[in-house]
């Protein structure tokens, strides 16, 4: 039995809860709360419905140190997520954290530093990965189905609604780069492969209708390896009348054709013609990373994937911090 | 009697062709060769299906000094814009030129001066504008169906096809920036009215097809006043089995409402829910600029828009070769 915790209800530890619900052999224990005013009710209410005998702890490190599992999954407030993370690793504890894994170049530095010497299995929640369409898009452009890519278009765009919590205070949230942004920039580098050599960002908090210094519009350029650039825009603007949360987007522009996710679907243009892609098969991320915690085949995201997108989140959120371009 | 010259065949003189064809008070007296081995075969052959009275010049000069016109149509290769432009200027002829008005900001300088001096009406080709879909969408914008713009994102993508000419020399072509993205450049300035204050900008010749230094990528990131950020994205990757040799596309995000053109159709969610909007009636571009010359009430693209326009391309180029932000 693979025994895990989750560390506050901040992101989406729902995904190991849908996980735990599917699997004989995973057992979420406990659930605590976060650091800082940040506690644990949604968590433990859906554990619960599971696992009426699951625990729940104020202190996580408590909890750490009486239920010892085997994997945390740690979601407080963003702010604290390396900090949480590495008092996991420390005690050779597998983290599932979400993303950003840290919101400064000196705490990623430090949660590197510590994943290095703890040997265990670090993963962030890139969970759009797994999602049928974008699945079905890696698929596609690893197959050749574009060519050499040549330029990128990644798009995150969300409903606001009313927002408390971390949201409020940039100081825990981290910004709105690291935390709707990483997505998009995650797809760049994890469908074409390719580093990042710059980037330039801008964002801006205007018309972000009373959530303090919260950003609601965002834009990156990236030039990447082999002469490769990529634009990213983010925004909470999307109206609520709007069909979905969320309007996800990725356009891949290669020198034999362009590969579009919009709406769910893959579209397709290239010298067969133009053609909707069929949907992969939708995968649970922590499935992926509890294969990986087994040393199993897997297909889950690596600690070097994980660290370097969030070192590039970080980068373009100092580019628009700052008003320079930053390079990597 | 409205008497109009074309010089050289290398961009949309058509405009003019089809709204002499239309009026019985527009007459094309005349054609003759661009500069350097340009030459105006299309525009001679279009031009005498109309009026087969019309004469044929090896040299411009010579042409606009017999012919002595109301208005110049310029297109030779990009790189000799400029100069033609000033040309007639100086002999108080009004210019419809092709985009960029200028391929240096020193031509750019004298181009203004040269229009400042002459008090005649100066107009780029800026035909987008004019669709039944960009027309549709700015009214929209106008009317608030998206409140305060917050974010925009442009696309260019062309069909490369097979291209001679001034498109294998970056010295007669002026680039890909100025050229194709000119346009979705122009968009984000007409549908704010916002000016620029910083670009960031990178292209790319690799996997031109053998096209020397044609760039067939290329990205804008933009900061605009009021913070709103923008990008645009650049490409001659379209494949040739697309439906359309363009596809082009613009999302204007705003406090209330999100707006996209795509496909030929505009939509928008706001307030009201989602809708396809009517396109609006398709207008001639150069309809409109004899409009302005003739002093009537038009919305012909003034000389301001199409310097400024210039303006923020040669800036936008500058930064991509330069591989620095580029300030306004």
């Amino acid at each position: 039995m693979t025994k895990v915790c989750i560390i506050g209800d901040v992101g989406h530890f729902s995904h190991a809860v849908r996980a735990a619900a599917e699997s004989d052999s995973l057992c979420i224990s406990a659930v605590s709360d976060g650091v800082e005013r940040a506690g644990c009710e949604k968590a433990f209410k859906a554990v619960s419905e599971c696992n009426p005998s699951a625990k729940r702890y104020a202190d996580y490190i408590e909890m750490l140190d009486a239920e010892k599992p085997d994997i945390a999954v740690v979601n407080p407030y963003c702010a604290y997520n390396a900090r949480v993370s590495i008092e996991c690793m420390r005690r050779g504890i597998n983290v599932f954290s979400e993303k950003p894994a840290a919101v400064t170049l000196a705490e990623l530095d430090a949660l590197r530093e510590a994943h290095r010497a703890s040997g265990v299995a670090f993963s962030t929640m890139m969970a759009i990965r797994y999602t049928p369409h974008f699945a079905a898009a890696k698929r596609a452009v690893e197959a050749g189905a574009v060519g050499e890519i040549r330029l990128m278009n990644a798009q995150k765009s969300y409903r606001l609604g009313k927002r408390g919590g971390m949201y409020l205070d940039r100081r825990l949230y981290g910004g709105t780069i690291p935390w709707v942004g990483s997505h998009a920039i995650d797809w760049l580098y994890w469908i074409s492969g390719k580093k990042f050599s710059e980037v330039y960002a801008r964002h801006s908090s205007m018309a972000n209708r009373g959530h303090n210094d919260l950003e609601v519009s965002a834009i990156c350029g990236f030039e990447m390896e082999d002469e490769i650039c990529a634009t990213v825009s983010i925004d909470f603007l999307r109206p609520a009348s709007a069909p979905s949360h969320d309007d996800d987007r990725l356009r891949v522009v290669g020198s034999s054709g362009v590969l579009e996710v919009r709406g769910g679907r893959v579209y397709l243009i290239n010298e067969n013609g133009e053609q909707t892609l069929e949907n992969a098969e939708p995968v649970n991320i922590f499935g992926e990373f509890v294969k990986a915690v087994e040393g199993k085949p897997c297909d889950a995201v690596s600690a070097e994937d994980s660290f370097y997108v969030t070192e590039a989140c970080l980068r373009a959120r100092e580019s628009a911090d700052t008003g320079k371009s930053v390079k990597f």
